[in-house]
């Protein structure tokens, strides 16, 4: 079993990377009241792997309740969170109540952000079900519910009390979103680690087949990564930020598509391309590192191109996306570039520039 | 002029307390990002204290935007939440923008959220107008939505980065709002300091009178209070919950009655009389303490009966509102009570004593 602790003083904790967990075994240590217990998943998910979760979750509460919501981006709203309060006010939970956060990025976002602030926060505990809930957003406490103008955008730093990694629930996992979590592996590479990309270049293939110790590899390096950047800066005043490399073009793919219809990790792709093609531009790295990236994203099966979101002016509308990007600053839009291979800048750079590269990566 | 400081390391932050108080001497020095400033306030606040407030703070910002609600708690909810997002993302407002609460306790908690929650996490300033939310809820960083099963249910911790009480704007204040902000003012005697009870005995009807000596001392009091039980317990995981004395019964009332009908300090007021008898009828105080708590809020112009919530069953209604109250846990009602005059404590009662105490209290 892997373990990676998230060192963030009294809201420090652990993830868990195993098969076949107990929860039962972990919550016993994990300091939490063990009364009410509330599981939020979605239909897919619950008809794989809800029952399993439920028998641990039984063993340890004395009353297990589950909120059921429909599977997809487009339900991480308000709706859905208000649902989840309503719930939680007629099954009369009080802040000593678990949540549990049973899916995958946006059941863990929503739920996460119903326990930031059902009474003010509640403890909750993240069981993530995909490759990018795994090795990305369950961890490090992002927490948020898009708004029609913009995803993320309403939100809070809240970290769970354990998140628990369950590589068998990967096994059920559609090929698409396996894909699309490796997008937030590959990240990892260009912008802390290249010796992590080197070997991912030697083993993607494997984490395609969905080979066992390939995948413990992939999400325990990729944890302890993300563990890294975030106990040095929890809510992103300045290092955290180059997590979303590849973020702020693949946020603009995503909302200028239509939630839904690229998933987030394509956008990430694309987004990441972009993005070092701009730092080439730039003078940053050089053309063999943008191919050598390309070449990785193609081989996972990825998007290497963005989608054209407006013929008439494709640029001008990534562009007036971006500015309402989060990292965005006067309606100066921040870029996460690579400076050097392994090695991330946060930084501006010039319209001109950037519409060359928009119209140079989207077909 | 006054000054109370909360003492929350790294999110410590300072109260003033004066008349016709110049915002951009203060935002000089209170290291925040100076580009876009946005006020929300509501209709009647803004056509009191709306302009001069602007002039300060284009003084001091490259940009200024409001957003006006309608008046009332009726109004804390999602729908005005939401109307504020919006505007925030129209404008293409950044994580550096500082939000203003302009208003009583309404505004400040919803502009309170808005802030904690857009972006996850933008500053904001609390400029209270009414005296409950000069003594109370602007102080001390809890902000909230009312959701229809319950008030105040969806929240977060987040901590103004400045508190200006300009004294000035209570010259406008109905008198039924500044009766009302009173019980929160009585509120802190009973709790924590009798001296301070002892002096409101004396000074109330000069209170009454908006004699501007006995305000500043009622607010700088208060403030100083409440500070001290918030530096000890910022997150309410036990000390903080004293101040909440009244408020059990207190809730029940507002949410039974409709929100917005009884005004919050009403529903505290009757609360506090209803939470002073049942520590009478646990032993905890005598029968002159509650006579004497029950005089002076009778003095204040504040109800000392709770109201009929349900003819048939008016104790079962209340206990029904209060189990859902954030201090409940596994359904046992947590009240505030008085341990002998100037200490509170919080503990159960026996639901028996409790219906007494509602049938004794109530016409």
């Amino acid at each position: 079993m892997g373990l990676v602790k998230i060192d963030l003083g009294d809201r420090a904790y652990d993830i868990l990377i195993a098969e076949r967990v107990d929860l039962a075994r972990f919550l016993a240590n994990s300091n939490v009241c063990t009364r009410v217990a509330v599981v939020v998943t979605n239909v897919v998910v619950a008809k794989l792997h809800l029952s399993r979760a439920l028998d641990s979750l039984r063993s340890s509460f004395q009353e297990v309740y589950v909120v059921e919501l429909p599977d997809g981006e487009a339900h991480k709203t308000w709706n859905s969170l208000n649902q989840i309060f309503t719930a939680l006010l007629k099954w009369e939970c009080d802040r000593k109540t678990v949540m549990f956060a049973l899916g995958g990025g946006v059941i863990g976002d929503l739920t996460g952000f119903a326990a930031a602030t059902f009474m003010r926060g509640v403890p909750f505990v993240q069981l993530p079900t995909t490759l990018l809930a795994q090795v990305d957003s369950s961890v490090g406490g992002k927490t948020a519910i898009n708004h029609p103008l913009g995803k993320n955008m309403i939100g809070a730093f809240y970290q769970p009390r354990l998140v628990v990694c369950d590589l068998s629930t990967l096994e059920t996992l559609p090929v698409r979103e396996l894909r699309a979590g490796l997008a937030e592996v590959i990240k990892y590479g260009p912008i802390a680690d290249i010796g992590f990309m080197e070997w991912l270049e030697g083993s993607v293939d494997k984490v395609l087949a969905k080979d066992s110790s390939a995948l413990a590899h992939v999400v325990q390096r990729s944890c302890e990564i993300k563990a890294w950047v975030v106990s040095h800066d929890e809510k992103e005043t300045g290092l955290r930020a180059i997590l979303n490399f590849g973020h702020t073009f693949g946020h603009a793919i995503e909302a200028g598509m239509g939630y839904g219809v690229w998933l987030h990790g394509e956008g990430v792709a694309a987004g990441m391309v972009m993005a070092a093609e701009l730092s080439r531009r730039l003078g940053l790295v050089d053309a063999a590192f943008v191919e050598r990236l390309t070449a990785l994203i193609a081989r996972a099966g990825l998007p290497t191109k963005g989608p054209v979101l407006d013929p008439a002016d494709n640029a001008g509308r990534y562009l007036e996306l971006m500015r309402i990007d989060k990292k965005s600053e006067g309606g100066e839009i921040r870029f996460v570039l690579i400076d050097g291979p392994g090695k991330a800048v946060v930084r501006a750079a010039p319209d001109a520039l950037v519409r060359e590269v928009i119209d140079a990566c989207c077909d």
